[in-house]
């Protein structure tokens, strides 16, 4: 202090000043600090999951009047209970099984449209539902959480106990290797096989596992990859890990974003093979990341995940975490209720453009490939042919350079754990992801090698 | 699963599930268990900090106008930078400002009523209140939270590190703790005494700390105890603080809730002489605890914080956790701006009025004794005379036969970490306050001991 001499008895957690390398947020604002402040051109977000700021992409006036309803009622200022409002819980109950029903689309048997069935957020059209299925769930398997990104810290927290380790996919979503390192808790990966539809490789998985690995996690519809797995390969992954004696922790914040010739399969079906826990959120089909809300799913008829603490578990972690806002909870079962089946087809239709623009104009530029056509999410991962290009170390220099150059943001496969390939975002305006391909394509014009 | 003998690899972790006995909410969620569901009177709830649901304690309609224009604007549905919107951590830095010039009132010269300045959003008035203090402040000081919640999540994790401690005041919020065991940080406690109207055991501090102490944390104004400290006294913390070479968490989310003879001073107002973090929160002043918003500060113009990580490690922390809903962010410019100063008055009357009340009605009241008048927060803390009781064995068994025959929910002591004390929380409608210890006086009678 006044003499410089006090010695101050504290010090920080070091290993969290360094977690901002490893998050795709951490990475963007890295890359940002790249960009050209000279050029007057609008920057292309080609490297981030957002596309809200869009006008395209705008949310269904339903949902903002759903919120503005609640807020108003002054029914909601309170605090949240510490698993979520029942009817929000209830309706994502019932939205699940809704989904579960979907199953049929696999096998041929269309029941979808959940979202629009009348008196939808009658309990009993839950009842009806279950019918049907192998199991029942209730909305006691629903805990609600502040969008996916808590989901996921929830899961990794409740799971990690001294020499467990848990199974990711590479490529994935870093933010599970920075939680599951703020936890200790050890990953392990296995590859996802490009050639195969990034299928996740079995073999590997099964070399992995030992008797301390207690979960795998898969991300359907894929991030990064946009990859929609079939019914047929998500009976596979069940059964491989029942196998195993591990569960499925099945990222589903995608869900139901596909627009290619797979239709999404929830793993939650799969719940009677092996016990699964679905993280999900309105973040991504309602185009609404900012709101956070997002669910846990225990789908689990045999009531191992009860039977082993894993339930009692996440509701101690809930009950020291903050809770989503109670007011957009209190909003849930409008928002339901009133989304009509037209604004999903909507935005699962500007997907599908931006899916075919992004895969033609990629043909058109050398120094990438495409591995596999994208059926669902908002990503695309391309493979970086560094040979055709002259002056370019790695995959995280040409985002350097490409954002300084062209103020076009890509995402370096580094960042989803796959170097020398690059995540590109299709989900915005098509005519801006055109402008962006245009420049990436001036880009390597400039930087390719002269043969 | 079918034949009963699979063994699955996974286990929980145990710590978590039994967290729910060391909250607030996980002890209220256990006296719940106890109220008569015969008993046809509504429940009387003295338990917790939540007055939201009653009437005269609804928010100014200007807040929710507020969200409700964010909300339409679609301006504000995308992610949240990692620290916050600009505009409301900006605010926030003026309101702190705001407040510590606020100082002044204790030594006599008014500059407050910052919140209905003229102009308050441009930052010139930053600038201009930043004249008179000793040091300056900037929004990159402020970082936005998911209420005051998180605000001790992320201090407590960027302090956690193998050996350190933390003193903590007794009786105290239990969530500190509850945190600091999750993380692994050893806890210490330090008396409030009460007969100095809950001021620090300062001696106490100073004979519990070590080499190893990172921080103290004191809660002004009081929760659970109903105090407000002196300038003077917080001066003595900070010397104390400084001489141990540990800084000072300042949980001021009861915030200006004042009403008795002692101004509320901010704890920043003392950064220069060791590192301050306050944490705050819109959840007790505007009585929105359901809308997550929160912040934690660092008052530290001489950049201790800076140098020794723990700005770094804040930023990391923040990087892997969630955020706090944007357009309620984008909304706090609008909810500064117009919120009045008679909304503010206007809840402290009632306040003051209720905490009246709970004085005038507890002298009435043999079997419990109050050492000191609260002059803020919406808490009172009294003594159990269990010697003036017929079968009570504790505070606990206390709380629960309160809640089943007389359906009052009051908190046990034991869960703020004093024994055979009550907490009373006197922050709901008056007339009903007055029925709830009418109710507790009833109780007292049924079980009182025949001397």
């Amino acid at each position: 202090m006044e003499n410089g001499s006090k010695r101050w008895g504290f010090r920080a957690n070091k290993s969290l000043g360094s977690s901002s390398s490893i998050t795709v947020r951490g990475v963007l604002n890295l890359l940002v600090g790249s960009l050209n402040k000279e050029d007057t051109r609008e920057v292309v977000p080609l490297a981030h999951g957002d596309p809200s700021a869009f006008p395209c992409f705008r949310t269904t006036p339903v949902a903002d009047e759903a919120v503005v309803d609640a807020v108003r009622s002054a029914k909601y200022n309170h605090y949240s209970p510490t698993v979520g409002l029942l009817p929000a819980r209830s309706l994502f109950f019932v939205s699940c099984i809704g989904i579960v029903a979907e199953r049929d689309l696999a096998v041929g048997t269309r029941k979808s449209q959940m979202w629009s069935f009348d008196g939808f957020s009658n309990l009993s059209v839950a009842d009806y539902l279950n019918r049907d299925l192998p199991y029942k769930l209730s909305p006691d398997d629903v805990f609600l959480t502040l969008g996916c990104t808590q989901a996921i810290e929830i899961t990794l927290t409740v799971l990690a106990q001294p020499g467990a380790n848990i199974l990711l996919p590479k490529p994935g979503f870093p933010y599970y290797e920075a939680r599951a390192a703020h936890s200790h808790l050890e990953v392990r990966h296995f590859d996802l096989i490009p050639e195969n539809g990034w299928e996740v490789d079995l073999d590997a998985v099964e070399a992995l596992a030992d008797e301390n690995t207690v979960a795998m996690v898969i991300i359907n519809p894929g991030n990064p990859c946009g990859s929609v797995y079939s019914y047929q390969h998500l009976q596979k992954i069940a059964e491989t890990a029942k196998k195993l004696g591990i569960m499925v922790i099945a990222d589903e914040v995608y869900g139901h974003l596909t627009f290619g010739n797979t239709p999404f399969v929830p793993m939650g079906v799969f719940g009677s093979i092996v016990p699964v826990l679905t993280l999900g959120s309105i973040s991504k089909r309602w185009i609404v990341p900012g709101w956070r809300i997002g669910w846990l799913v225990t789908s689990d008829p045999n009531g191992i995940l009860q039977e082993s603490g894993v339930v009692e578990s996440i509701k101690g972690c809930l009950n020291i975490s903050s809770d989503p806002v109670t007011f957009i909870q209190g909003a849930i079962p409008q928002i339901i209720d009133n989304t009509t089946e037209d604004f999903f087809v909507k935005i699962n239709n500007i997907l599908r453009e931006a899916a075919d623009i992004c895969y033609k104009k990629i043909q058109d530029i050398p120094c990438i490939t495409l591995p596999h056509k994208p059926e669902g999410s908002m990503f695309v991962m391309v493979k970086l042919n560094l040979s055709s290009l002259e002056g370019i170390d790695d995959d995280m220099d040409f985002c350097h350079k490409l954002a300084k150059e062209e103020s076009v943001m890509l995402l370096p496969g580094t960042a989803v754990g796959m170097k020398n390939f690059l995540r590109i975002t299709f989900a915005i305006e098509p005519s801006v992801l055109e402008i962006g391909l245009e420049r990436l394509k001036a880009f390597y014009e400039r930087h390719a090698k002269i043969q």
